[in-house]
């Protein structure tokens, strides 16, 4: 009814923001009238970020992972373990990783995880390049990093499957109370994995 | 730590979003990575939504609502009850205002509002505009829709002083409790204000 009251750029824009994930139509007001009084180079830069987005990023021929040359730096690195691959379902996983510091081997990006309701089955996800992989580098261990979720569980489960017959140390992130939480707010599914996985205490002594 | 990890037209796009209000790093990643595999033309479409943004809008030169063309349909329409204005902060209040459907008056729009801790003194606003309007114009009501905030009172304060010798109506939106709201969780100002500014009840009956 009032949208005619909205100038017609500012409304496309607006409707370009609430396409995003997690953009109401609020949030994407906010933003467009923001960005009208906002100094001119933060449109026009945000513009070019975008232009540029696409043009100048390729995935890694080997692990998938989003890179600007192929292959990625950290595929490229002589220093990284070889002999273990880290499998994620999203590049944004391998930045989490990453920011541990603590794991020094290769990535291998899904892209996606098997979900029969969005109708996504093994074949779109970079699975297939996976067990090429294992089968031409020297690698010794799939840590298999999909989400402790539902989907996350059955793409790991499956992935399993495929590469047991290559005789492979297969490992999974570990579950349970995340650092720092309160065993009362626990839900009743992370507590029931604590209790299950739970691990001898190192007493430091003898 | 971290940076390499992430391809630098992704960072580039991540600190452009984190640029924005209310988007933090978290999200910026988030988005920039959803653009990443999200259709082509969404990343796109928001890239020639920014570059049409300013080029193609202008303040009205009337009422300084943002408008493709000036006077704005609002100032052009005839329709529009042409003695009274109402005066507000930015140009997204105008179309909260019009959703309701109840103004139907003109508008004069002040970028902002009167502010000394971000240093925005009544000159930056288009406070004498609004005085050059309420002179040549056949307006006998000015609406002060600034928000009630501090500051936002402190400008309507300062706008109703200023206009005070033109001897007009200068009025204020009410202020109480919100509809549909709860008298339990109302903070104590608006309870004080929704006391104090209490109304006669219409009891349908002589």
């Amino acid at each position: 009814m009032s949208n005619w009251i909205i100038a017609e750029p500012v409304q496309r824009l607006v409707e370009a923001f609430e396409r995003l994930p997690g953009i109401g139509p609020k949030t994407a007001s906010r933003l467009a009238y923001y960005l009208l009084r906002a100094p001119d180079n933060l449109a026009l830069d945000l513009a070019d970020a975008l232009h540029n987005l696409k043009e100048n990023t390729v995935l890694c021929e080997r692990c998938f992972n989003v890179t600007v040359t192929s292959p990625c730096p950290i595929c490229s690195d002589p220093n990284r373990d070889q002999s273990t691959v880290c499998v994620v379902e999203e590049p944004l996983d391998v930045v989490a990783l990453e920011r541990t510091g603590v794991f020094h081997g290769l990535y291998h990006v899904l892209h996606g995880r098997i979900s029969p309701l969005e109708g996504i089955g093994p074949e779109q996800l970079k699975i297939r390049e996976l067990l090429v992989r294992l089968q031409n580098e020297p690698i010794t261990e799939v840590l298999i990093a999909t989400n402790p979720t539902l989907e996350g569980e059955a793409t790991a489960m499956y992935i399993a499957r495929q590469i047991r017959p290559l005789n492979l140390r297969i490992t999974r992130l570990a579950q349970g109370l995340p650092v720092g939480g309160d065993l009362e707010y626990a839900d009743l599914n992370t507590l029931s994995r604590a209790l299950s996985g739970r691990e001898e205490m190192q007493t430091g002594e003898g």
